[in-house]
């Protein structure tokens, strides 16, 4: 199989997707960000206040997501048509877990979308807790599943 | 110690850093993503090509870098008067290394834009990968090294 | 009738539009800025001028609808089709008023990129002029008009 | 008086600022958004829920705040050193009042900073709940007090 | 034949393309970049190397046509499909010469994302390679061919 | 003398500034659009009408130099404290002249602001009379003037 985002010069190069069809698309991926107790502890409490770390961490995959392929070179750009990202606090490991859901109709896959709304959440959660946990680590970050396109369904094992 | 981004109403805030002074910064951060063994020696057989796939990912984790400020919610905008990018082929585990160095002369620290410089160069090897290699995942994204400001140097275990 | 941009987490997402038709949509907004009555006679000496301050809004208050969902954090991409601003000074109120079209053949409504381009017009009037008249304030930011889609057509009364 | 963004051509240009002194500066500006009774009441029954539509006009005006230079073409540049906003729900009048309170420490003034930053948080409000009120708007954005810079204090009587 | 950017008000428009037909579009434009012998020959030795300047140019010109719509204030935001890059060393003119190809399936025109590839692409060259010739000089932008669309195909003589 | 931009590995980096002099810094560059006499004249006769080809070129160029750092990948964040542009009709020669100072007080050059300038200035030009000019072309874009920094000035003969 071809890495198919070189040219003849063996440049990088943007895929033409021109003769694809528009199809609808899905892409779900997942990451985890392992920290202190003591962190995840206050980022419990946090969700009961107003203006939880997951509140902001929220927005900003959302809004990271739209900005993919002005971050990632050689990404279509795409007409996102939804959007969400879940989070699920782990106290036996002592992570949270991220899961981010990304939508399209078109002609280009929305994995990379679905990717960079995990990773951006949660490094937004890094930022937000940096002052109490320096080594706090992002883990896992991959794609659990993708539908629509040529290709068809992709499932993690 | 308290979460420093909140404000009085519970409501996430961009700290105040009018008050501290102008310090040399800088942050050096971690990130690895696994593959199968055959994309790792694509990846190589790329690396003697011109346009090959760590090229465009170094690119884009400096590009990355610059965004920080407009991809991480509370991050202030930073000055970034340095970055740089290397990257380690490690054929036992089968996973590309990248570690990314930032440098500022400012009033706040510069490691979200190392780790955003890892990350983005990740996300990038993945795009660029994704064809013939869906499962491939990030991880240890995380902050090796930081020095200047207040808080003082921090180095990892 | 449910805020639909919560998610089952209590928290806000991108609202999924896969399903909806493409339709062409249209949207009117409206504000206006009042200020001192100089202000708004060197606004007029500017027009006669070549790079008058309207002219500058009008620019911006374009580009800014172009950005609107990398402003506001809930909306989706769209492929604004067309955009054009108004301005009218009023003399008796000692106000400028500013009206703009925006338009889409989409999935969802365009009302907020037309939001954004009188709010960005006004802002960049206020902030040429802001030298000699301070106290210039912004008001009656309001949607005027939308057609297009399944709620159909709105017109304020 | 002059309109200083006007050069010799009579075109806008963006003033040189190369020989003002670096001082602390501060602005803040106040923006409200009238709705119907139910919709103020929705917003504040959010305020308890975790992912409060209050929260995202906050990270929205925040990160709208830091794109001040990119929204109003003759802005300059600025490294922001903090911003923070305040919502206040007004029963009596059936509105949002929104204050927003900029920092940095540089040559030219922060206004700008603060007036993007209520506006785009209004506008963000408008977009939540704009399936359940359209008539919203947006009034009253104006600069109540800055501080710092050659100008020295002002302050909205 | 009238210049259609502009309104009834003699102010600057985006123009309606709601009505027009989404058809298959490409567009080549062209650069070229002198520069003094030994610069061209470090170039070409850069060839060889794994980061050359040549690839960060093909980066840049890719992202940067996707910024288009973000940098040229009337056009429109387009899909793009496709872009591809081609560098060729003129050592006879001491020139490197850049021909950028740009697709897109729309209502309108891909023209100005070839030209923004090329112009970009030569002021990376230019960037890298300033700190041994000042005296590098950008010229011929032009556009060489487009095809789909009303306006049916255009070829420079 | 080095390619400054190349790190050890052989790949590009953004080259550390971190230990450079802060010092008011100041580039010129110039560039030029040949287009048929009766564009030009179009262009002459909208300088008398307001929102003319012009004044929007005006005002992407500095908006454009605004994003230099975001569009040329290995430039540095730069906070630019002034900048302007002049346009010059030559009816000998067909062409609109354009020449763009840019200004700031940091560690590293502006040159590829005031370069940014001119290059986004002109295919301004070119997309808004386009419709009547496809041949237009945009030539000698270069560096006439810096000023500042460790390698002192430089003037174009």
């Amino acid at each position: 199989m071809e890495l198919t985002h070189i040219n003849e010069q063996g440049r990088a190069k943007m895929v033409d997707v021109s003769d694809k069809k528009e199809t609808p698309r899905e892409a779900v991926a997942y990451a985890c960000i392992h920290m202190k107790r003591e962190t995840l502890e206050r980022i419990k409490e946090g969700t009961i206040a107003k203006g939880d770390v997951l509140s902001v961490a929220q927005v900003a995959g959302i809004m990271g997501a739209k900005k993919t392929s002005d971050i990632i070179p050689m990404c279509h750009p795409i007409m996102m048509t939804g959007c969400d990202i879940n989070f699920s606090l782990d106290f036996e490991n002592n992570k949270v877990e991220i899961t981010a859901t990304a939508r399209t109709v078109g002609q280009t896959g929305i994995e990379m979308e679905s990717l960079c709304a995990v990773s951006i959440a949660a490094l937004t959660i890094y930022d937000m807790c940096k002052a109490i946990d320096r080594e706090m680590t992002v883990s896992d970050v991959m794609l659990m599943k993708k539908s629509g396109g040529k290709s068809g369904t992709f499932e993690r094992y």
